[in-house]
Parts: structure tokens; sequence; C-alpha cells
């Protein structure tokens, strides 16, 4: 038991803000093991209960991402870019906005992670192309950066590890779900990955990390908040998760849309989100550019074919089969393809895209433990978004799989997830707000 | 880590109530060690935060009570009375209260503290008497009991064990000062008694357990409310403690006052406050009785010498010496006797009671820790109360020290505890309310 701890706590309960110097002693004092367990679980959940003050906020995280290696990612290159997605189903927006930046000249540095549970992982993603392995060390990661303009690896256990420490408590004391524990943890990350400027993506709709539109957006605004005091320029997006982001749910599914985005064609969704990402980071690189002229730069990376070239000399140096990017039919496929037939005729109301998320997961394309397989090729194919018409004879989706599955159950539950009704329905706003 | 620890927690968190079972089996979980101190801290600072649904608090209570011996004192005599004080400055009400209502027939069995920090213990009070000692064991109350109509013991480490646990954690995580964790602990030890009826004097003011008001009204009701609920029949005053309660501070000094109060002479706050409390406890014994003539019982035992009776019979059975009950001069006095003259001449306006409380302390009147000694002659004899006339050159108060000590700065620290100015002044109202 310590002393300053308890008066740590005794501040967070009271709202009263704690200062530099009491967070910093608090979250040492945790990590050398002089505070134990039950103090610093007790202050998570004063915090959880009370906030923090934005201050002590842009403290914590600073705090959190010196507990480690500190990446300065920014001196491999005069400008380098991150992105963050707090997750959602069908989110492969890093595997087109990442070539889209390298091809206009502005690299990406970035650690990513595995899928977990029902939403997926970038490594996962881009590990479904035959032959491709992500770097395994730093001196990987910093050729890759210097010869295609991308350097991207998964997450690293050196990196913030004091918000490992943090996390784990949380997630047994019921603290996880804390704006300003939340915004501390993703950009103490950030801050040691140390690169030049950072946008985010922060999912709203069912099954996104907060679930109250409000405080989605005031997650969005701590995150830019306390990336721009710590000084990494960060914008944000908050972008709508209720429904999947393009057409795609499945590794080598989401592979093959992204290919298709890249070639220059626009993918609904993905290719909105992933423009309106790459506008905010481009802005930052080209501090001097009209945003009329960062719209033609990149529309015209991803007509000329510069974009996908990115990609398919990023996936060559990788170690990847580039014939897959040429063609993604020669991306490992499911034995069987299954149309979803149309509940019945009318317009989509409503896609369930959670639920598609979990048959995804439970087809295996995603992970239900952290050393769980995947398998790259099982997943959903979706034809229809919410507003689009069809009829009861035509598929709303088509679900990649293998013969061991249990055909006609998948059927009725992927079926069950769209709503088709009659009038005209209007999805949400893609982008509901820009920061 | 328990899983049902953290439905708990996220329970307490979303103030959603927890239910009978949870509740038991997380106060089970915890005591056999299969909740770590982790969760149960965060759960407590939940609580803390949000508070606790009243039925959860009963709940809490009775499985606290249940952690240990339960004693049934009501089976000793067919109506066993229990009193509780949540701590005040010169508060020795269960001195007077106590050999009152065994004077008109009330037997009470009571389980009660030793000092600690600068508020007394009526176990320190009781034991400056020479010769005297409490009984030891349940065998020596029983026959104390019996005998005198009184059985008062110190707190037994058997009686609801489970709250010590939780005090204990609560004391380094935080959450000492939460309604429904102080309600509750308070309560389970008057449960697990088992007397047939309780009266609580809640104090309100400076140095109180709780200093809002509108906090010490509803911990004073949340009380009543978990006695009632759990059967055990309860009535709470709410009491002022802006000033020292009667006229002495420190064991001796109380000991002689409470015989003074006893002799049927009027002592302002004292006298009013152990009849208001006696007045509750009678109308539960004797339900048939009107208040009128409960009041008229309660003031001849005092107008009689009955009461002081019972308190001399009651001293004589535990050994200590009743020639000091008959002439408390013979009390363990002090070396040294100074006037605290009045600070200027006017009208007292404020007494700082939490202050004279911590000079009576440093004089070897309280504990500084559990096992230190005490002194039982030294503390103060106030001569003025708020609203009371006084000249500069009257004393307001008498300190009772050891030439050890350094008079000088003890007289400036006590004068200065007294507001002395122009215009009349008139003390807030003995008891704020009755429950």
């Amino acid at each position: 038991m310590s002393a300053p701890a308890l008066d740590c706590i005794t501040a967070a309960r009271t709202g009263r803000p704690l200062g530099e110097a009491a967070i910093t002693g608090l979250i040492a004092d945790y990590l050398d093991g002089s505070v134990p367990d039950y103090q610093l679980a007790a202050w998570l959940m004063a915090v959880a209960c009370n906030g923090l003050a934005v201050e002590d906020t842009v403290t914590l995280t600073r705090v959190l991402a010196a507990t480690g290696q500190q990446l300065n990612l920014r001196d491999l290159a005069p400008f380098v870019a991150d992105k963050h997605s707090t997750g959602g189903i069908g989110d492969n927006t890093t595997l087109v906005l990442v070539p889209l930046l390298a091809a206009v000249g502005i690299p990406v540095g970035k650690l990513t992670g595995r899928s977990l549970g029902h939403h997926g992982g970038t490594v996962d993603k881009l590990e479904s192309i035959s032959g491709l392995h992500l770097p395994a060390d730093a001196a990987e990661f910093t050729k890759s950066l210097a010869a295609t303009g991308i350097g991207l690896t998964g997450q690293s256990d050196h990196l913030a590890p004091g918000d490992g420490a943090l996390y784990a408590l949380r997630d047994v004391t019921g603290t996880v779900d804390s704006i300003p524990l939340i915004a501390s943890s993703i950009m103490s990350k950030k801050l040691a990955a140390g690169t030049s400027a950072c946008v985010l993506d922060v999912k709203t709709g069912p099954g996104a990390v907060l679930t109250d539109p409000t405080a989605t957006l005031e997650l969005a605004r701590l995150m830019v908040d306390i990336g721009n005091r710590a000084g990494l320029p960060t914008r944000a997006v908050i972008s709508d998760m209720s429904q999947p982001l393009g057409h795609a749910i499945g590794n080598t599914l989401e592979v093959a849309e992204a290919v298709h985005a890249l070639s220059g064609r626009h993918v609904p969704g993905l290719t909105d989100l992933t423009l309106a990402l790459a506008q905010l980071i481009a802005a930052q690189a080209w501090p001097d550019h009209t945003a009329d002229r960062i719209r033609h730069r990149l529309h015209t990376a991803l007509a000329d074919g510069s974009a996908l070239a990115a990609l398919r000399r990023w996936v060559e140096h990788l170690g990847g089969d580039v014939r897959q990017i040429d063609d993604p039919a020669l991306l490992p496929a499911a034995d069987v393809r299954l149309a979803v037939p149309a509940p019945a005729s009318g317009v989509v109301h409503r896609i369930d895209g959670d639920e598609l998320g979990r048959i995804a997961a439970e087809l295996g394309a995603g992970r239900a433990r952290a050393d769980s397989p995947i398998d790259p090729a099982v997943g959903i194919q979706l034809h229809r978004r919410v507003g689009d018409p069809v009829r009861a004879d035509e598929p709303v989706a088509e679900l990649h799989l293998r013969t061991t599955h249990d055909q006609a159950a998948l059927l009725q539950r992927t079926a069950a997830a769209f709503t088709v009704a009659d009038g005209p329905a209007t999805a949400p706003p893609l982008i509901h707000h820009t920061i």
C-alpha cells in the first residue's frame, strides 16, 4: 500500500486533477510493484466513474508511452504518417490507404494488430497473400519503409508495455470502457511509435468500441487533443459502422476488394473512407496544398495505376506472390460458395454487421483466442448494402466456406442478418464527423 | 480473477442492482480468496462512486453480519437495547445513557470501541476508574448483563470479521467515506450482536464521519432502513457536533461529567442528547407507554438517584473503585491545571471541537495508534459553550495536563479554538433530526 497512491485515488474519486508528478509517480510505482493491484484497480474505477482531467490524461498517455521502446519513426523520412482504427467489420481501409499514401509520396510507418474475436486484423489480411511475411524486426521494418514507403508490422510488446499492464488489470476490473483510459491506451502506442502525424478512424454504431455516439465523439476529440498536446499532430474521422464497411468480410476477400479499390474502381464505403483519411494525412504532409489539389493527387493515384503499383511493390518486397495482386482469383479460395437469397423482395433497411462478423469468425476468418489459427479464404461477400433494392430470388450475399460447415444453419443466419422491407431506406452518412 | 465478480463490478459501475445471490457470492468468494483484492477494490470504488441499491445494501449488511459469531443478546432478557455513535468530541453519552436505561429496567447489551485518533472510546473512559475491567469473555459479559442490566465490552474480532476484511481494503483504496459502505459496516456489527432494538447517534458537523449534512441524513436514514428491513428495530438521531458535546474532553473528566449528569444535574448537550436517545429506546421497550409517561420515568430516574445507583452497581460489579463515583474528585487527576483565558470579551461564537479533540489527544487522552497507551487524567474542561458571554479576564476552559507539556503553546492553541466576538450567537439545535 502506498500513501501517494491513496492521494491519487482520493483525487480521482472527487474529480480533483492530479498533476504531472502524481500521475508519473503512480504509474512508475505500479509498474515497479510498490503500488499494489488493488490500489491501481481502485484508481482505474474512480477514473472510469468520474473521468480524468484532460491534462492528466495527456500526462498518463505520455507516461505510458515512455514505459518502453520509443521508435521515432519520423527519423526515417521527412514525414511519416500513422493511422489507427478502433476496429470494425470488413474494415480493410489500411490495405488501401497505405499504398495510396505511398503512391503519392507519403511514407507510412504503422504497428498493427492481428484478428481477435470477430474483428479482422490487418496482419492476417496481408499474410493471406501466399508467401507474404511482415517485417520480423526493426531492421526489416526500416528496410521496408525505405524501399517501398511502407513500414508495417505487428504490435510489439516492447512498445508501451505499461499500457499492456494497465490493460490487463482493466480487463479483470470492469474498467475497459472508459473514455480517458481507452484514449490514453491507444495514443500511448501512437506516441511511442513517434511518427510525424496520425489519423484516427473512430467507428460508431453497433459493435464499435463505444456504442453511444456522444461517447464516441468525446473519445475521438480526446484522442485528437492528446496527440496534438503531446506533439503528434492528429486528426480523426468518426465513421459509420451501422453496416459492414465495403462488400467483403474475410481475409482474402478483403485483399481482393482492396485490389479492386486500388485499381480505381469505386467501392462504396471503402473508397470513400480511404479518401477521407488520406485527405487528412496529406493536408498535414503538404500544408501548402489546397484541399482540391490534394483530392486531385489522390484520385489520380487511384486512376493511373500508381496506387495499385505501390501495393504490388510492397507485396513483392515482403515476399508475397504478386500474381495474386495481378489476379485476385489466384488468392487462396474456399471450397464452397453459397448464394444467400434475400429474405424478401424490397429494399435493404438494415444489415447486422456484428452478426455477419460473428458468422465470418465462426467460418474461420477470425480468432476465438490469440493463439488460434485462421482460415484466410473463408468469409462473406456482400451483394447489397443498406438502401439497395433486392428481389426475393436474388442473393444478398455469398458465403465462402469449407465443406465441413453446416450450410443450412449458416445460410439462415446470414439471410436473417439482412432486413428487407418495403419503402426506401437510407444508410447513415459514412463520415459522421471530422475532427 | 472471477467472472461472477466481474459481473458484480459491471453492475455497480452502471448502477444496476445485483441481487441477493450475487452479493452473497461476491463476499463469500472474496473472503475465501477466490476473488482477488483488485476485483473487490474495483467493486468498492464503483459502489463508492455510484452508490448501491437499498436491497443490495441490506443484503451486504446481512452477509457481513453472518461472516462470524452471531450473539443473539436478546436471548439474555426479554428486551435488550443497543446504542451506537458515529463518534464525536467529548461524547460520553454512553456513560450516562446505559445506567439510565438500566435504572428504568431496560437492559443494554453493547460492544464498544477504544479511543483512536482524537475521538475518545467508551472502553478507555470506563477503565479510567481505578480497578475497573470490562468483561473479558462472553461468560463475564452475560454475568454482568444479568447482575446489573448492563453488558458492555470491547469490540470482538469474532463479530462480523468479513466487515473487518472489507474495512481494511477500503482503508487503502480511498473507499472509506461511502454511505452504503459505512452503513453496512456499522449495521453488520449491530445485526451480529442480535439485540432487540438499536438507537443510533449520527453526528453532524466538522470532524463527523461525514461532513455534509445531506450525506449525514442519508447515512442515518439508510442505517435505520437496514436495521428495520433486517429485523432489528432501529431509530436514529442526527446530533450536533459543531461544538464538543458537554463540558469535558478526556477520560476521567468525562466520567466525572457523567456522574454529574446521572446525579440529576442538567449538563447542557449531554443530558439533552441522553434523554433523546433514551426516549427512542424506551418507546420500543414500552410500546404501550405515551411519550409523556416515558419522559416522566426517565426524568424520575435521574432525579431520584436510581440512575446514579445503576452506574455505581455496574462499576462495583466490574471491580471499579466506587468511591470515585461517590466523589469524582478521587478519580486519577493530572498534575497541572491551567486556566485558558478568553481571547477577548464578548460572546462565544464558535468552538473548534476538532482542534480541542486534537489537543486533548496530544495531551495523552487519545491514541495515535491502536497500541499506544493513554493517560486517563489529562484533558480539557470547558467553561463556556457557543452563545455564552465571557469577559477577557475569565477562563473559557481549563487544561488538565502533565508538567512535561509545553504549557504556553497549548494555552495559545486552546484559546484560539474559541472564537469570541461582539453580538449574540446561537448554537445550532442539538438534535437536527429524529428518524
